[in-house]
């Protein structure tokens, strides 16, 4: 098989260091600039994903066809964005795959979006409820910029008020007061469907567990998840200094059959 | 739509709290015993899942759909599995989804296989290394019950030999020596593909980071990831007592064009 | 100098391996047994501290001399005890140290206040409140054996009530109602005195806090602390798998002086 | 008793919130300047620890006591200071206390050092090495500053090539090359004393411990100590984002006697 090419329109992760990574699209004619000089694309279609590139103060830079977790660490933002790590918990957690229909609110600037779009196409569906219009507008440009738009539905209505859809196989909730939609999302959901809740606070867990225990789900689980990374290097191995200490609970929860 | 109906053959988990769960076969005329009495699997069959039904003892117990994760925790296993939160972080990291094609090593009981099937289906492939014949055998019966494993080609081989695959999307390994495997992984690799390693020691990370720098690879990161279960009660939230306090690291790279 | 002998009477902590070790009193003509075999302390009387024995099974013990920490981790127990790294904490962050004057309470079984008395001693004072009878006996006992119990006054009276003292330089507390003890305690300190309390649940940690932001102090600080166990092993280094996930929050804070 | 009072050329913690805290030495005739308006000592002098003064833009700082931790974080500093975290478990694990005798590599600028002064006057004595000499002139005065200059003495020498004490209670080492100074350490403790060592990077752990195992030490142990600050509030209580992801591992062990 040949190699992948880049080319006029891609988009690339323009790579300097582990730190310092820039999601761009390719222009033909136009250049990137950075501290560290700028970077004709024009040096660039046509070649191969991987490939180095010297900048015009003769640094080196690389072109990397962006994954996942780029489109969601580097997802244009209004609000903050969930975390890889909890990303990686919510969709393991919820069971979903490719295929899966899936309730998503809110929808914010589409980070976990797209992450669930990535899971469930080509054949799956991700419905994502947002009140403001506002962030839609910055979702959808991540959802594209992803190539992930075709899989998901964005809904301008308030989850709260109630879900269109029925039978779906999981409905993921990151907003400011899940167990407001417990009883909409029991309805929504299949047999055994999952809800998942991002939050960062212990009351709105508490308030969560609590609404899902009145609600007829089963299985009830609240966890953290702490990342830390590692320094490595031969002889002077250790932790980072750095870690980010706190970033939300993630709540799991299978709806069980009415009596 | 019709809710999904329990059918004889399927496997069911079967809920007696969030401690304990059985992942079982559902056969028509038999029945399964727990230190709570025995439940009729013809009290099961025909019904909607999430179903609740009565041991022979008046106790309750929910018959769930099984999903990925209990089928990964519930996997026949010999070594130590790799866990959910760990197996989430590698999925997400590696930027596999629906189509990807996947080398994995060394398959071990088949965990992380399952996941990575689970998430590449229907039209991706897992390519799975294992050298000790028996856990074969295991892996094999793990992914028939998950309903995976059409979308895995186990291979009784030594991954430090050779890779027969190419232009793959990621190598995934968990086996004791990653770094034997770093130059066959390169060569299997197409264009920017990543490479995700799952290692207990120091000494096995510090290793690997050195072949992947020595090897073509870029954006070299290792990670540890600690999950920390909430026991939550109104008025007693508290994070709970145990623990696991370590699994492993996993560290992650993108393979770069050859110069 | 001359190296420290062990005497009749005196308690050693007999030890085996880093995980086996017996905080137990020499007693002349008489054995300890263990399922390594018997120790007779006339073996050991009269020997330097540090010294090896070996077991009537040919298994060799090393006669150590308690340090703090064996007498906090050995204490006889009823309740949960304090752990060495909250103690640690506590001891630090509340300003203690020889001569200080300090009020406790509950007393439990006497871990946090054997930890206490070392560090104020031996002009200081630890005044510990206890409601519950029983418990003080126990007290009494480990700080006996750990030879503290001249710079401690237990006090079989319920602290939401009163505090004899005052002017004292802190004030901590390990009970279930901390928030009902924070009007007595700002009673009972001098200025800019401390007070620390260790509680298991968020909600003691809310409730506590909101009662020092009501009663004049100020620099209020919750914290919580894991520890975790390195295996060491040339190669095969490795953060230990078990870790205990949660003991308690420690918040602290200072008297301001009255307007 | 009667309240302390503020007096000239004392030390105070000029406290503005949690966060904004000063170190300051009380001047008459004077003022301290902040980003807050300007603080007029002899609005302090004679008035009671705790009180509060306003600023000459009108905003109340409070004049507090200042207290171990308070020195050890606001101490002089030139290397990274070891954290009140580690230095508590290093205190408590060595079983020092009031009257102990220790030895202590390197000095720094004196944070540890400020600690251990603190819990081992006024009978006990700390004897400091440290071979770079501007670091003991900040050492000593961080020392003098905390009044605990008379129970430390400095020594300008290379604690690898020997320790001219005996019988110490305690070895306490921050330093790189800890495993250097373990043949010493031996020789200088007394019978069943302690050694604790305080190192960022795992290589500097499995180097000492393995100088340990050699050297007649048992019982060793290595740990690391995570602290997390909560942000409570009734309702929206979490833990803190920002946290500091890694100081050092603890090592600790005990001398056994000469076989």
């Amino acid at each position: 098989m040949s190699a992948q090419k880049i080319g006029e329109g891609d988009y690339i992760l323009l790579y300097l260091s582990q730190r310092k990574t820039y999601l761009i699209k390719v222009e033909a004619g136009k250049s990137f600039h950075t501290h560290k000089g700028f970077i004709k694309f024009d040096d660039l279609v046509g070649r191969e994903y991987g490939s180095s590139v010297l900048s015009s103060l003769g640094i080196e830079f690389i072109a990397l066809k962006p994954l996942l977790r780029d489109y969601i660490m580097k997802s244009v933002r209004k609000t903050q964005i969930t975390y890889p790590k909890d990303i990686a918990l919510i969709v393991v957690f919820s069971g979903i795959g490719p295929g899966s229909c899936v309730v998503e609110a809110g929808t914010g600037t589409g980070a976990l979006t797209t992450a669930l779009a990535h899971f469930v196409k080509p054949k799956g569906k991700v419905y994502s409820y947002e009140i403001r219009e506002e962030f839609l507008k910055t979702a959808e440009k991540n959802l594209k910029r992803a190539n992930l738009f075709d899989f998901v539905e964005l809904k301008n209505k308030d989850v709260t008020i109630g879900i269109d859809e029925s039978d779906v196989d999981a409905v993921i909730l990151d907003l400011a007061t899940p167990w407001l939609v417990v009883p909409n999302a029991y309805n929504a959901l299949k047999s055994c469907g999952t809800i998942v809740s991002f939050s960062p606070t212990i009351d709105q867990v508490v308030k969560t567990v609590e609404a899902l225990n009145e609600n007829g789900f089963v299985d009830i689980e609240s966890v953290e998840c702490l990342m830390r990374g590692m320094q490595v290097e031969r002889g002077k191995t250790r932790p980072q200094t750095l870690m980010t200490g706190h970033t939300g609970y993630v709540t799991f929860a299978r709806k069980t059959a009415k009596p």
